[in-house]
């Protein structure tokens, strides 16, 4: 079982870590050799459930706040000529591989942090976890919330998802729905026999082009919400009148409301059709007037954005923990064929942290 | 070579014919039989080409008629349970297997007129052909065409494709499009940084919902056209903006319109937007008009109703030959998984036939 060398510039243990290979499902190498650089330092409490790791100082400060990331990525790009892929690659001071922006970078200045705060002004829960690019239910950060509820209590979160390295307040909440019409088969030339289900898809698809998407502003940060058609399908043969058309439609809601609250906007614009909910994850508000994120707030700098997409803010916001996302790279790069992070960022992060934490 | 008993009872020689399979690319087994009971009777000239063979008497008539079958069934039924399937079975008075619909029950009518008419009033060309039901470039009526145009040459034709014991004259033609739409991909959390391929969609689906196909009066007989979505897809993941869906429309048009005539119907409708033509077959008109089509509609009686799907009387009618369907069946049991027809309609057809070239 290899160990990492913590001590290391934290660039360059970005790189090791992009070598270490850990798709979702397979992050049991890369698990391994973080707990055992952890149980190293005599100033943490490290605790491994399954591919999670728990470490935590225990000075008895008045206040604890959660660092938190995954260690799971993106299966590996298939596209020939792809840089963001295993094992990593310098290009001048940007690092090019699978996971460098979500979220090897940020899990590196987890690590420098562990090993280099023995006595830190906040005690921290450092929190390492498995299969968060999946099902919800097979999260690691879910899976120990209910095993170790105790170990992930705390006064504050930072998650280190991309951000470019400003505050990411909360996070919009996601949501998806099956719109299906059904219509009688027939050859399609009698097609007056049957009856069309793809034609009856034209209200619904016409009522979401019309849809304008709204921005509200939650504590401060303004939230824009998307409302789409992601996948349609429909039709058996090129001389068949299709007797089904199903439409996925994804929304991503502002975390001002509840999912009963963001479902009957929805189905109130499609009313009249057959629409299913499959699918929901409560956002987060941003928190940002609560005491502990406002101090971090100030002492990283910066002036604080919402995030758009989910992260697991959300779900430390449902365990009773306000957080945010700080983290260095940039999100547009997340799963895209060329993930890559620069240098700079990483120190950056691992600079601003360090200073709040000292 | 195994030889049919061309003088059995026709619904029962029907029967012999779906126990021989003859999946289209696997009609040789059926060919040979049927090659090996015509050369039997001396008053035909037999020609065989591939699987495809013609049979003519050259009496010296006044009137040469083509009576025409495709040897081949679409593939058989997979649903556990189906009875349109090989081999055959009766139920009581009705025939099940697969081709029992389209068309070995008009198969087997060609075979019985061709062993009991030694000398009929008009010549007859019997022509048994292969690959009718897959793309037409495979046809063998078409090789047929081009290898022998002279052997096909005549003043009507018959297909006995099924039409319930009716004269059908002519057909509509058939057409395909594919209109497509051109999106940017992004993450549905940042709907704002793409452009979503399925709304582009709505205004081509809701032309297409709120058309009215026409109904076109062609020679006497009233052809009901049809215009449909046949299948739809697009989008690449539950959390991407689609950069990309495609429709397939089906136009069945009448055959007062050439192919370039009902191109412009639908690219007129759909103005806008980027739709492309991608196959094409003509109708045929009925030509009841036709002295020698008159005169087989008075014959065999009835009120003559127009084709509405595509057959081979639009390949007869490119080489010159007025030509109707007649023939035993249900053409809405054709490719079904029950396929079936009933002895008495296969009795009916030859001897309604029979009386006319008696």
């Amino acid at each position: 079982m290899s160990s990492l060398d913590l001590t290391a510039d934290v660039a360059e243990l970005t790189a090791t870590l992009l070598d270490i290979e850990s798709v979702s499902g397979g992050e049991k190498s890369l698990a391994d050799a973080v707990e055992t650089s952890l149980r190293q330092l005599p100033w943490l409490t490290v605790l491994r459930d399954g591919d999670a790791i728990i470490a935590r100082t225990e000075l008895g400060r008045a206040e604890r706040v959660i660092l938190a990331g995954h260690l799971d990525t993106v299966p590996l790009p298939t596209t020939p000529g792809s840089r963001g892929t295993v094992p990593s690659r310098w290009e001048g001071t940007t690092l090019y591989g699978r996971g460098a922006t979500d979220m090897k970078g940020g899990v590196a200045v987890q690590l420098a942090l562990a090993a280099t705060l023995s006595e830190p002004v906040r005690d921290i829960s450092f929190v390492f976890y498995d299969h968060e690019e999946v099902e919800a239910e097979l999260s690691g950060l879910g899976r120990l919330a209910r095993n170790h509820p105790e170990l992930l209590k705390a006064d504050f979160g930072i998650l280190l998802e991309p951000t470019d390295g400003v505050v990411e307040g909360g996070c919009n909440g996601t949501m998806r729905f099956e719109a299906r019409t059904t219509g009688v088969a027939a050859h399609s030339a009698r097609a007056w026999m049957g009856h069309n289900a793809i034609h009856d898809l034209a209200p619904i698809l016409g009522r979401l082009a019309d849809y304008r998407p709204q921005t509200i502003n939650v504590d401060g940060l303004e939230y824009r919400e998307s409302l789409n058609a992601v996948k349609i399908r429909g039709g058996i043969a090129g001389n068949v009148i299709p007797d089904e058309a199903v439409l996925e439609i994804n929304y991503r809601f502002a975390p001002d409301k509840s999912i009963e609250q963001a479902e009957a906007v929805v189905l109130e614009l499609l009313e009249g059709f057959e629409v299913r909910r499959t699918d929901a994850a409560a956002g987060a508000r941003p928190g940002l007037d609560q005491p502990a994120a406002a101090a971090f707030v100030s002492a990283v700098g910066g002036e604080p954005k919402p995030k758009f997409g989910w992260t697991d803010v959300a779900r430390l916001g449902e365990l009773g923990i306000p957080a945010v996302n700080f983290g260095p790279g940039d999100a547009l790069l997340a799963h895209s064929d060329d993930e890559h992070v620069s240098g700079q960022a990483i120190h950056d992060c691992l600079a601003a942290l360090t200073r709040w934490l000292s």
